[in-house]
């Protein structure tokens, strides 16, 4: 059975060494989380998803959900507990809003403890997963008696939220929704229509949930423009809070799929159901936006969290597994033979995961830290550059961060051989999960347009430029020590290669935008490698720090500045592959007929 | 349900076009397949797979194999009847010796067959697969009656054989192998022991199964020194060819994995089982390297068999699904929306699959006639000269072809969206089938180590510079044609790549072989492209002598020179983040110390 252990001195070192929170210590929620107080809670978080969350990963995806007979659908054996256990420690609203029941914590930390779930059991974690979005949703475009009817219940775990937008006909262009809206006399809606793949859309761990619908009122226009967003509860709300009667939605199927067993992903009838319009009428792809991003930082943490919990499985077995001896001489004359971890070829697939998950760590924080900024700082210069540099990113994550995560549970599972691929070590389990975050929230190839079409451009590409200008600064701060010499060469090439790209778009795509779309993939992992490689120097830099003043074990430091050594020289050379593909423009892409394919 | 094509324009074109094979009719086998006979063979192949096995493809992965209490396996429901067919056509033998009861037919023609049948369905087509590498390993080092008595059952596909060289605590590292054998007074031998992870160990489609195991005769050497081969019957086997008792070895349990769940992944026990010595005592590994060494470019054909159909799915699904627009102008104004395949991205994932599969396809087969040629030329220079190719390309074939295959099933998943991750479109299916392909029969860690470490400076690095040779040639000859200059550049660059790569490892492997361990992975992979690229050329190159002389369809040659040119301006650069990371060296790779991980 595979183990966890939370990176709890990671996550400190990033807070305390790198990002230096206590910077931050004037703004609401950040006053709060002093190190003893994060220490604490991670600490707690550890705990749960060590403890309660990883022991029921593998039965969840062996056992899966069951849809019965009267459409409901039964979670896998301890799911129901565990989830209560997840509820009564606060854990669905640590980063909600206080005036509505949340903890107040820093998304950063949010982010985090997901993490951390995420890694012991990603289908679990995925009930509540979505629910952060609908209550963020909600209160950026709900009415005041929405939010008082809905936000604390969904803060506190009572009842958990879902996100309806996929149709069979209609998977990211939004335009073909079909789903319809038909007004009452009650200032209610009468929805009816089929949603499919909907994650968590019926469940037995709480008694309602809140389902969050895009539809087309009746008379609307077609395309986008027409589409608006309804609350629809599973169980009707009576004034008073208590529930009433069942609304006319229902799970009519729940798909077989590759992985995350343990979430039921569910086909959702609308028979003219009861909803209520959240926001304007025809405005529901904005509040659905804001839902929608927070959820692709929660997939990219999912890319990052299967490939930390594979990493840490892969490691241990390389160092116990007894086979072969080391080229360079045989290391463990004891036994009969060495632990596979004396090769250089395992260690290259453990390297290539490590120096992922530390910078991906880092970057993510460094993003969450942004959401915080974005919504509190009195400073508006502040804000408008956390929100530009939060829209810059989210597709970046999104996309980059599952590729990777997935590739690195694949790199993961082929260090155990032939017992990553059998189920009893839980590797094939990690592989099966992470491919879906390539997918959902946008498929990748959507991120790498959202990127490339509208975040880039976007003001005349302010956000571009301050992050080009931020990490040149860091570049600036660490040219002269000499133990990063190497490291600031590799990633200037980097910079340059990825300002290239930028330029070759500039001049290219204006007039074909095919040549925008043939590169947009290449771009936007081009863009990841570069955002990765600044993590890693300002992790390198703040180890260098720490060693100087002598704190901490000077081990670890030295493993943090190899690590970095090898992101430099392995991983961002990719930077170059990118590069050409992106120059090579559209038209070898575009050449053939649709027929010939 | 996926459906299935199998390519046979794309086989003759490479057949007639590319090798030109009727320059190989003076030898026995070639002189048989002449145009006509080859078309006819790959039509009843086609039949066989697109008819019989695709159908049970899905069924086979949702029901699995089951033991049942007395030990026995059932396979999957159609799977008997199915093998019933096959063997009858004369499959299983069909390259094998015809004075054995083979149909002699060229090994290329049999890798075709294998690739058809594998795209169709994976699982039930490793049932024979095996078999095909134990009569080859019979035939080198059986004895005569050991030839007589088994080769012609499995040439007929009456009997199957299985590969037995895996126990819990020995994968890569034979020389930790515990079978013992004991020597008996009738000169058989008592084998005892547990082998793990033993493909079609045991099933219900033939009424025995051979199994070729290694043990230690009592006495031995430890190490890969004191290793023997042995003939196990499932049942034994009478003088006049009837079954008799049954042997002492026995299915202990099936593995549940991630994958090919129609194929019984066996735990095997030996309890004093009755086995037979193969060849000399203490030589096992010797006869087993001839059923490896075959078995390793059947896996390669897997990775390419589910790269095909996992592509003619996503291109079938890219031109039906209607979602968005084009960016350059909408293209099918009478529909909702255009098909997804005038996206660019969508199309860069159709074409990374395809430029992979047609050259490998064309890799595999020019492989294949070296098999041929080393066993039946009788100019000994080429003869050796084809061993020597052989020698070289297996490690990379299984390599490069598998990992590619599972991205490229990967990638064609992702095509599909939220449809590729459901068990219904049967995408996921390929995903999980290819993923064990990477792993067996030496793990691709194993494969680049054995092309970095033996074969490479084998003979004084004979083979490669042969290999250089032949592609320079090639280049020579194309060197002058307008519609390949690209090309032409694109492929020198990387052949130089690869030559800078090789002097790197004559250079700074010597004196600390981790350089070599450090960089073997991305060797392979760099020596892959520039092999992939050279039959690019070679196709190229006949497409416009085909359009030149006017034979077919123009719109086909233009699209092999579309794919073609897709390949070098996009996959090919890829050798330059490959080199750069072997120059790197192994100093980042070997720095932290084991425990640090």
């Amino acid at each position: 059975m595979p183990t966890y252990k939370a990176p709890i001195d990671e996550v400190m070192f990033l807070l305390n060494d790198v990002f230096r929170i206590e910077r931050h210590n004037n703004l609401p929620g950040f006053s709060d989380a002093t190190p003893d107080v994060v220490e604490a809670i991670l600490t707690e978080g550890a705990k749960l998803s060590e403890g309660v969350l990883l022991p029921l990963n593998q039965s969840g995806d062996r056992d899966g959900c069951v849809r019965n007979a009267d459409a409901s659908v039964t979670t896998p054996n301890g799911f129901r507990d565990a989830y209560r256990l997840y509820a009564e420690g606060g854990w669905v609203g640590i980063s909600g809003d206080p005036a509505y029941g949340g903890q107040g914590l820093p998304q950063a930390i949010g982010a985090i403890i997901n993490e951390f779930c995420t890694s012991a059991n990603m289908a679990f974690t995925m009930y509540p997963g979505l629910t952060k979005s609908a209550f963020s949703a909600l209160l950026a475009h709900g009415s005041d008696e929405q939010k008082q009817t809905y936000v604390p219940k969904l803060i506190a775990g009572e009842w958990l939220g879902t996100m309806n937008l996929t149709e069979p006909q209609c998977g990211t262009d939004l335009g073909l929704l079909r789903t319809k809206a038909v007004p009452q006399p009650d200032g209610s809606y009468a929805i009816t229509g089929q949603k499919i793949f909907i994650s968590a859309g019926e469940h037995d761990l709480t008694p309602n949930i809140i389902h969050l619908v895009l539809a087309r009122i009746e008379g609307a226009p077609a395309g986008t423009k027409g589409i608006s967003l309804f609350i629809v509860p599973k169980m009707m709300v009576n004034p008073d809070g208590s529930l009433g009667a069942r609304n006319s939605v229902s799970c009519g199927s729940i798909e077989h799929k590759m992985g995350i067993h343990g979430n039921a992903t569910c086909v959702m009838n609308y028979d003219g159901a009861t909803g209520w319009l959240v926001g304007e009428p025809n405005k529901g792809l904005n509040a659905m936006f804001v839902m929608m991003n927070e959820a692709r930082l929660g997939v990219a943490n999912q890319g990052l969290a299967q490939s930390e919990v594979a990493y840490q499985n892969a490691a241990a077995y390389a160092k116990e597994r007894l086979q072969g001896r080391s080229i360079s001489g045989r290391k463990a004359e004891d036994k009969v033979a060495d632990p596979i971890i004396v090769h250089p070829d395992v260690r290259r697939m453990l390297l290539t995961i490590r120096a992922f998950n530390e910078a991906a760590r880092a970057l993510l924080m460094s993003t969450a830290i942004e959401v915080d900024l974005a919504h509190q700082a009195g400073d508006k210069a502040l804000a408008q550059r956390a929100e530009d540099r939060l829209g810059l990113m989210t597709p970046i994550l999104k996309g980059v961060f599952t590729d990777l995560g997935f590739d690195n549970c694949v790199l993961a599972q082929q260090v155990l051989g032939g017992h990553g691929y059998v189920a009893e070590w839980g590797m094939e389990q990690f592989v099966r999960d992470a491919r879906i975050a390539m997918i959902y929230e946008g498929a990748n190839g959507i991120q790498a347009l959202d990127l490339v079409g509208r975040k880039l451009p976007k003001d005349g590409g302010r956000a571009f430029m301050s992050f080009m200008s931020e990490v040149a600064q860091t570049l600036e701060s660490v040219k002269d020590d000499a133990e990063l010499t190497f490291d600031v060469k590799a990633m200037k090439q980097g910079l340059d290669r990825l300002q290239q790209a930028t330029l070759w778009f500039m001049q290219n795509a204006m007039a074909k935008p095919d040549n925008a779309g043939a590169g947009s993939t290449d771009y936007m992992h081009l863009f990841g490698l570069v955002a990765l490689g600044h993590m890693w120097l300002l992790m390198c830099k703040a180890a260098l720090v720490a060693k100087a003043e002598g704190r901490g074990d000077p081990a670890r430091w030295a493993s943090k500045l190899a690590v970095g050594r090898f992101f430099m020289e392995r991983m961002l050379p990719e930077t170059g592959t990118r590069l050409a593909r992106i120059t090579a423009g559209a038209d070898a892409v575009m050449a053939m007929p649709a027929e010939a394919f």
